[in-house]
């Protein structure tokens, strides 16, 4: 016999491929393979009864009882690898199919047993993309939590007074830190946990990925960027708004007013066959006819320099993207669409939503309000 | 030349050994290398600033440059190898040093390219299994918020009544999830992560991993497994407990006196030079010796069935372990000290302390105390 196996080795907690084969949360790497289309499990001891329970798989096998009988057979010390080959041997497969992040130090292993390993790039499971009515009720769900947490944080920043153009809370300054910690105890509450939410009032806004810290300025740009994963579902939701506490100046409502109209406009064009590559491009045109230029200045990156979206879903960033490379969207795709600009000068803004594609358009997830001044 | 270079692909939030070469935290996977000792990045324009703010490496070098250069050479097309490829040739590298989880597709890519590419076993970095000072206190930082969770969710359990049996907080039924949640709250106020805490009551806890749900039950072991991950020092702590609400079967106290005597004593054998694999089999031995068998029984494993320790920092579970495999402690190490007895008909014991190994024994950072009736 020389047939083919599909092949993962690792845990589900982190490789999200893994949990969605198996629907089955483990943290401590296990070994998962698939031959036309029946799944199987080598389990420990220590998670064996769980498998059997949880795990949608046609079969869990006993790692201890494979490595028993092999060292039955004389073999002293039995490794991962030994007890791999064994099960695999048994069912007469030869060619093994593994995501690119499979570790080189287990393909090097079996490669030298004799297996010809290929790869299949991301999505390894294509399935995965396109969510099912109940993968998007979850994404919705993790959606309400985000809502309500920053309707809470937006509610710290309507009662905070301003003093010398800084705010302060009933415990002093209001901080990036303490609207997070708002956010964070809210989404909690809901059984969601947010990590690296992004706070970033003024020119902190303007580095992308800066999570923001200490003392937050009236009339300057708050991003809001929230992104928690459900640990009841594992489903992540991801929102951005941008507010300011006062007044923005005529230059920042500006910029606000066109990446609204950017986002929406990008919003509107989602649709079963459209390219996520001609959306992103004609945002970053309409940016450059309104005069908002992308590029280096004064040394760092300005206007729009990230993608439009990204697929979420198990994982906060998964295919499809909406960038810089093509992408044929498909009816239950879930993206972000979130278009920015940055200028230290000016501020930053960022608008996102999640919205699942449809036939003929898309549905936004996404139920939150739009508003600059707060 | 033929220089060798350490190189690694990933994102440094779940890829615990980036973080700790480059103390850069990023999302999405980044490229590093290090070449005599001199540690070197590779950033996209969305990450770029902030690495040249925050990273503890060297250089830091522009892909999207690195990228240009390549296509005005006239290649049309450029992958991350490309690039890879062209900053790695400039530096006269062809031999490459990877961890063991290093992506199969990559590492194809580089040997396809002309490198020679060999694995070195985790540790990776072997100096991440002993622990500064720093790390040390980031670690008992997060114990401290361990602690108070624990303490609060004990505080639920002295104030539930008992009707039947069951426990009854102030909302009705008393649920592992209420507890949990206490517990998550409690530790997201100190900026601590909580995910799969086990609150496990009776026959659930039989299963060390089964993280418990619904009611809880007076007079039954409740095991409680806590370990958290701080989001300012991101190091974990860990520490479980086993109580009973009400009153323990006489066989419940005498497991738990079992279990916390080889707890004490196991801490009491670490030190600089013992052998992980030597303290495990005492603990086996006493166990066996107290009549308390390990073994499958009724279809499930029971008695003692797991490992001794394992060492956390970075991670929540990383070398050293103290288990099955010969480990010789090193002064520096923190590891924890969890035997454990599970037995359906009488229930579970877990207890675990985290402890630094010193030159002449072990410093307990646990300072909760060991109570088995509340």
């Amino acid at each position: 016999m020389d047939r083919s196996a599909i092949l993962i080795i690792a845990d589900s907690e982190s490789h999200s491929d893994l949990y969605y084969s198996t629907k089955f949360l483990a943290p401590d790497p296990f070994i998962f393979f698939q031959i036309d289309g029946r799944k199987g499990l080598i389990m420990s001891d220590l998670e064996i009864d769980r498998a059997r329970q949880q795990a949608r798989v046609d079969e869990v096998l006993s790692y201890s009882q494979v490595e028993e009988k092999i060292k039955s057979g004389g073999t002293a010390a039995c490794t991962p690898l030994d007890v791999i080959d064994a099960v695999l041997k048994e069912k007469g497969v030869r060619r093994l199919l593994v995501p690119v992040n499979f570790g080189i130090g287990h393909a090097d292993g079996l490669r030298s047993r004799g297996y010809e390993i290929s790869t299949k790039p991301d999505p390894f499971f294509e399935e995965r993309t396109v969510k099912t009515p109940e993968e998007i009720t979850a994404i919705s769900d993790t959606q309400r939590a985000v809502e309500s947490a920053v309707e809470a944080a937006i509610e710290v920043l309507r009662g905070a007074t301003v003093r010398n153009g800084t705010l302060y809370g009933n415990k002093g300054v209001l901080t990036s830190e303490d609207l997070k910690k708002v956010i964070h105890l809210k989404l909690m509450e809901q059984d969601c946990i947010g990590q690296h939410t992004i706070i970033a009032c003024g020119v902190q806004g303007c580095d992308p990925h800066n999570e923001g810290s200490g003392p937050l300025y009236a009339n300057q740009s708050i991003v809001m960027d929230i992104f928690p994963r459900s640990s009841r579902s594992r489903y992540y939701a991801d929102m951005s708004r941008t507010v300011v506490k006062g007044r923005a100046s005529d230059g920042l409502k500006r910029l606000y007013d066109t990446v609204l109209d950017a986002q929406e406009r990008a919003a509107g064009e989602v649709r079963n066959g459209a390219n996520g590559q001609e959306i992103h491009q004609r945002i970053m045109d309409r940016f450059e006819r309104a005069g908002y230029h992308t590029g280096m200045k004064d040394g760092r990156m300005q206007g729009f320099f990230h993608g439009t979206g990204h697929g979420l879903g198990l994982d906060i960033h998964e295919p499809p993207r909406i960038g810089k490379t093509p992408w044929i969207l498909k009816t239950g795709e879930v993206v972000t669409v979130e278009p920015g600009l940055y200028y230290p000068e000016i501020g930053a803004v960022r608008i996102e939503d999640m919205v699942a594609v449809t036939e003929t358009g898309c549905v936004n997830l996404t139920r939150f309000s739009k508003v600059l001044e707060i």
